[in-house]
């Protein structure tokens, strides 16, 4: 199949799956998500991204859908289901169903779990990408991976209207997150990216980054850092879990980076490569 | 019937009615909507919601599903088929239905409506409910009516949990709004609520009673009051689609207002009698 949708024990292709109208998704965005990489039919990082799903419910306060063992044996199912070497897989756990209202459902709604998968293939890193930025307005617990999106979006769109890969979200005058990645900068041989916190998402490559950039030897600063520093830093690049190291060459029409790219290389490669141990060659 | 639902054409019962999972409230909160009081048949202050929605839809960039005249055709249809003097309606217009991805979709995907209608009856304002304070950790953009409201549902629940009717949202100090309702003072016989500006809902209520206030003579504040002040006015209260004008006997605990009655009484007599001038008497 070129796709797969699960809902709550159902399995149906993407288009065809229905989803009840009280689901509080739908009324509330009232749920949390992880997408994952899937290579030759292995998740990728599978375990980050199930613990920071954990995560995410617990900062919801919404219940696990079924015990860890029992959703890993689905994501293997589901895409198994597939035929494609390479998928990005999405599930996604709402606070169950129940008419429309503001505080949570009783106890004893059950959440719901929506799952689907389909190819997809990681961003080809080898050529650089324009980005822009805007001011960050949003939430200020932005390290729950909810799905009330719309800042988000609409701040998508804006990137893809003026051309760009992403948009960079800016608080204070220090840079946070984009839209749907991290970003990092590299300067005088150094790897920085903005801290954890309530302001940016607690994302899975960011780690492996981190700690892939520690094994190589390049020093590793966990701090803020201005707008002004990253159009001075000699490579600015953006992450997530089907981009490994997205290079600009642009941010706000302005030319950056460009001057470290052998460290920007070793970490794409590095990052190749720790994909390729944990779900194989392509 | 109890209830009845409509979403893009079909009618269903709400429990009955199925949404297409690609729809982009599901993944992204990606949508707006609005709730209306109905009463005899008729939607109170239908006009000024209506207006409010092609508001929110423009703030969103989401295009209108029809023109506003078949809009009401569809709300008195779906008014007419609930047997029940009074009904909460509620609908929401979402980007479309496309498969996930942040950006917007290609602008021929038309966007979905999706409408409920169910018996619901006006808060009782005769006793005083409890008010619980938290900061306000929304988004900059509180002024769309979005469906992306995680942070409200947890403020609505903490709420509940604390018996209390409602989470006060306090931003730096002031005070904001609630999770779902308005909140205004009366001190020294002037109502007061916070001005118009990204950080709270163009409140439909809100516009009635300030309008109401002044025909009754109190003077009217639109602007920024402290935490501190509220607690030190003759009364607070909140106000939504549901309650017109529930007066506050604590917040945080702390007992507050009283000692304003009969001004309080006023807005909420005068509101009384402005929805049986639009919607008749029960």
């Amino acid at each position: 199949m070129k796709n797969i949708a699960y809902y709550n024990g159902v399995f149906a292709p993407m288009e065809e799956m229905k989803i009840p109208m009280n689901d509080r998704a739908i009324y509330f965005g009232d749920g949390v998500y992880e997408a994952m990489y899937v290579r030759n039919g292995k998740p990728f990082a599978m375990h980050d991204h199930l613990l920071r799903l954990d995560n995410s419910l617990r900062m919801a306060r919404i219940p696990r859908p079924m015990p860890p063992e029992k959703l890993e044996e689905l994501i293997f199912l589901a895409v198994s289901r597939v035929d494609a070497l390479e998928q990005i897989l999405y599930m996604q756990i709402s606070r169950g169903t129940y008419p429309r209202c503001h505080a949570f459902p009783p106890a004893d709604i059950p959440p719901n779990l929506l799952l689907f998968t389909r190819e997809g293939r990681l961003a080809d890193t080898s050529s650089r990408v324009k980005l822009r930025t805007e001011p960050d307005c949003r939430w200020a617990h932005c390290n729950v991976k909810t799905i009330s999106m719309m800042p988000n979006v609409l701040a998508a769109q804006r990137a893809r209207e003026e051309g760009c890969a992403e948009t960079v979200f800016v608080r204070d005058g220090y840079v946070t997150e984009c839209s749907s990645s991290g970003i990092f900068i590299i300067t005088d041989g150094a790897l920085q990216t903005a801290p954890l916190s309530g302001e940016i998402l607690p994302s899975v490559t960011r780690e492996h980054l981190l700690a892939l950039a520690k094994a190589l030897g390049m020093p590793v600063r966990e701090a803020h850092f201005t707008y002004d520093k990253m159009l001075l830093s000699d490579e600015v690049f953006i992450c997530s879990t089907s981009q490994h190291g997205q290079a600009a060459a642009t941010v706000d029409k302005i030319p950056v980076g460009g001057r470290a790219p052998e460290a920007l290389g070793a970490l794409q490669q590095a990052y190749k490569g720790f994909v390729e141990n944990d779900v194989g060659k392509l």
